[in-house]
């Protein structure tokens, strides 16, 4: 990927994708916003510009925002999460990498939010996985940052992103695109499988939210300084 | 529970049991350890009393241990839960507190401690919750401290323990206990459900811990400072 490429968010107009192209595009990192409505997408990329002036953003429909960089975003509520696999199949090229932002909230049924569903294959990126054409892979990311914290441009960002995948090259990928945004360490959390116990962290962190009024995130302590990916 | 009642840690001889043993008496609160061997409890109070010679501590059977406060701690690897449950049943009276720190690892069926069992109640918390007396209520907490680190004294702690149960109350008694240990802050995780996810950070951290050759913690970040538990 060369740094001219933007970063695709599938799904960037919802909560969780629309922060994280807010973050990214003041960080001065190209945006393609995708959305299943081209019209929808464009409106997101006019907003993005609107808040951030400078913006490099471009909304299109999902599938082809897909086909704009090699590391492309899944920001979709679980709910939506096979619908736009599916969708994607014809657009992902082998040698991309998928990044399942994806948490399987039992909300996705209208049960609670400080709950979650057990997916069949052990968790929302393995599903991704089973679902992605051969020759793309997964990396599990970014299902503890609240999409509130990341909207709020006054918020200062201090928390870990926990990454999941199987190659710890991908994942140095996907960790150098997280950490464009102040404030996100990324920590390797180890194989795709551990997204099981990751993605839970989100129904934990509502629980907590509502309880302390806040919008918490994770931190893990005694890790060493030095940089995490060489 | 006044103050001069001593923490009774059954269990006590294991790895978590005896980290918590030395920091509490540390701290200069008396502790009563338990295990199933009075001998082998006799000498870890030997043991913990070398270390720290203003120790105030007892080493008794289990279940001599467990009538000797309010808020007994429980922990046993999730191999030995069950036996020590029962075995519990004629020492706990109602209006105790059985604070239930198992992680159902793979690791108690020669599986990986970097995955997890499957508990029929949810959690190993729930599991204890079921097996208890009429009246004894538990509390899931100290899942993330590493035995490692508590039982390092050059080790400064500085990271949160995720207390889960259905009543604040309980929960805040705990906590007071929790954080009689320095650099230990204790966060509301919500009811005793929430330890089918905390009791997951474990393998994770193991997972993480493996990678980084550390002992890592969690921390929350975005709370409030002020107390959690008033």
């Amino acid at each position: 990927m060369t740094d001219l490429e933007p970063i695709p968010i599938v799904g960037g107009t919802g909560a969780l994708g629309a922060g994280l192209a807010l973050r990214w595009a003041r960080a001065g990192v190209p945006i393609a916003i995708g959305s299943r409505s081209a019209e929808r997408a464009g409106e997101a990329a006019a907003k993005l510009r609107d808040a951030v002036p400078e913006a490099k953003v471009e909304g299109l429909p999902n599938e082809d925002a897909a086909r704009r960089a090699e590391v492309v975003f899944l920001t979709v509520p679980f709910r939506a999460q096979s619908e736009n696999l599916n969708n994607l199949r014809e657009a992902l090229r082998p040698g991309q990498i998928l990044v399942d932002c994806t948490v399987p909230l039992a909300a996705a049924v209208s049960g609670k939010a400080t709950r979650s569903l057990g997916v069949w294959q052990g968790s929302a990126a393995q599903q991704a996985e089973e679902m992605v054409p051969d020759g793309v892979t997964v990396v599990a990311a970014l299902h503890t940052v609240g999409a509130p914290s990341l909207a709020n441009p006054e918020t200062t960002l201090d928390e870990d992103v926990l990454i999941c995948g199987d190659r710890k090259a991908d994942k140095a990928r996907v960790a150098r695109l997280i950490e464009l945004i102040e404030g996100l360490r990324a920590v390797n959390a180890g194989p795709l499988e551990m997204a099981r116990i990751v993605e839970q962290l989100t129904p934990m962190l509502i629980s907590v939210n509502a309880r302390y009024k806040t919008h918490a995130g994770i931190r893990l302590t005694g890790l060493p300084d030095a940089d995490h990916w060489q």
